[in-house]
């Protein structure tokens, strides 16, 4: 997968080279999973409103006989429009290095910094992570990827009650029903002092066959840890 | 560079990475060039229309003090959408492999086959060699490139009366005026006859600094050869 | 870094790409990590014994103005021979997957599996990431990586007595005399019980200058995870 | 593949990744084409006098059950020892920049030369491509790559008389018998002239299935332009 695209550019998106050929493959399988991300869904997330609509540009063929719309073995290009650029006034920002951001990284390195909205470092760019992985999802058959979040600060889940089905239901994508609701209370007292804290999310996969991956340098542990830490806030 | 896109999809588009900081650039330094590589402009030529617009999607910044649009060393996204695909009737193509083409090897590798306008492997994909080309012309500062050609099946240029100037002015980039004349009326009567020939393209790189590339099988000569092979007439 | 060779085949090496050229290198600049790494040095490690002598194959000419061996910016290829391969008897678990090998997962995707020692999964593999380290540690001037053992099981140093000195003077690295003494003991006991237990070690590197690395996928944090994971016993 | 050496250091090498596992492989599969190759078998090649014996360092494994030697999937080293370095006497070439050679190319991009021989820019680093060719032979069953001399300088071979068999019976690896004994008194004629000529080699694969490489930047055209631009002499 190769990125583009900035938090107040027109557009943000990614090219997927490798996926297979044959693979049914429409605008509907990504598009959910882009609306769970969605900001703007609760008061607990960035409130930027983005309807995030995904489009395939590339990759993809309408077969006349099946009338399905499958992958072809060519890069598949996906593109978001950028509509809520919120740009009106950076001003107040424009001099400012903000601690959390890359701003002082990206200064040094390139002399030059996008100071709207955290440029090419906002955490905009994992959308295309997430649209990215649901065409992931449809290559390996039989293997399911979920994840969790089971502590916010000190505050963590009861495995007692842990409920796959709970993480739809809750603003936390938590597992437990009881720990999703005190941890607004808890989360909500840190913002009043003014504070922030950090989580902690279990990611499971199933199904998960043996020998994924290459040996030493390119083993699936090593892959896996640099794409988590990649992220942006991990 | 990584492209993505088919001749019949809604774009084409790239994604140039590692171009360096700081770096005029606007779409008006990429235009000219497909403008000049544009189908449709003599009857010796693709005779789809098509104007080719390109739009900068990420990677650069408008600096408010200098007025300037700067790289800022990020992913540089470039989208050209199409706008005549002239999908009318594809039904004689449908069902058959054309020579000069590569139906069948798609067909075998892939087990699908987009046969609209050559899919993938239309030469259309070398609209984005064109535009990535312009950004990389402007990073090598006192570095000029250009082609010319030089022999059209058995009829050459004379040498002698070689003019860069010349290229801008006849169809077919030829930089002796008198041969490109002769050319036309060559080319003519091959058509004609239901047949094709191919020709020599000659590219002069002046101003290059030695140390260029890197050993052996990074070397300069192995990536060139390696560029122009991947052009599909080539 | 390119690494090849396994436990009891006759030698491990690697290839080092991308050394700048023209910094002093010998064997000795090398020799002194690989010395310390050695196993066999305490009773707490394996018992293998091998002097690890490291060989400079290429990459490196002595100038004989200077008289100075430097590297020239080709390839470093280092060589170490396997002079304790200690193959005698391998009856025992030719035929049982070991936990906390790869033997199963390695005969999964290979078909075939090197049984003596690990093979390729060994952990003599990391003899050659300290060898390639030795010659990274000199490319960037002013910067200092260092290491110590923190943690084993749930015995912790107290950090109040940490000195740098110390890890060189203790059979497990450990900055804090005190605790190096009690780790003995502790470990001993596990031993005795038939068990084993992790350790946690901290990693501090300083002189580090802002903007190393890459952005979102190939970023410090994202390569640094990538190499500690690739480890065997991480 | 990843190769290192020089032409007068004490060994050159190679190691190749992603050789598929169980295929059976020893140092006899690799030696006749180095013997082949090797220099000073003739009056019309490098003089150097050298066995250029192979050894594989890593990658294969015994199988007791079948006596055979196989490959494990995991990286094959290969090591040749420079055994008639020819040290003696470089006075006279090492302030000299030869045409030919890339002295100036690589003095002004690494700032360092090794002057012994050619250093890494020797024509020696082709023993390694040999030696991993004859592991590529194995891999790929059905297919059949053979070359064959068939112009030097103005002269060439007549194709009437083209005889596989031939190759191997004269120096210049050419199918035609009688042009390979006129090519000799040819080249004997240039060489007293104070001159050098060049030459056309023609290579055919056979046996090649459908779909092999990968599309546009990577298509076989492509590698295969990039791989024979980077020996030396091409």
């Amino acid at each position: 997968m190769t990125t583009f695209g900035e938090s107040h550019g027109p557009a943000i998106g990614c090219v997927v080279d490798g996926c297979p050929p044959r693979i049914a493959l429409t605008e509907s399988d990504i598009q959910p999973y882009l609306d769970r991300r969605r900001p703007g869904q609760s008061r607990f997330t960035s409130q930027r409103k983005e309807p995030d609509a995904v489009k395939i540009l590339s990759g993809v063929f309408l077969d006349e006989t099946s009338g399905r719309q499958v992958t072809t073995g060519s890069p598949i290009a996906l593109l978001i429009d950028n509509v809520d650029p919120r740009s009106k006034d950076y001003a107040d920002i424009k001099d400012k290095y903000r601690p959390g951001h890359a701003d002082y990284t990206y200064d040094v390195k390139y002399g030059v910094r996008d100071y709207r909205g955290g440029g090419r470092q906002s955490a905009r760019e994992t959308a295309m992570r997430v649209a990215a992985g649901a065409i992931a999802r449809k290559i390996v058959p039989g293997m399911q990827v979920r994840g969790a979040l089971v502590q916010i600060g000190a505050e963590r889940i009861d495995r007692a009650r842990w409920d796959w089905a709970e993480i739809e239901r809750n603003a936390f994508f938590c597992p437990d029903a009881q720990a999703a609701s005190r941890f607004g209370d808890y989360l909500e007292s840190v913002r009043k002092r003014g504070s922030s804290v950090g989580a902690v999310i279990e990611i499971v996969a199933e199904g998960v066959q043996a020998g994924l991956g290459e040996p030493i340098y390119g083993k699936l542990d090593s892959d896996l840890a640099a794409a988590l830490l990649s992220i942006y806030a991990v």
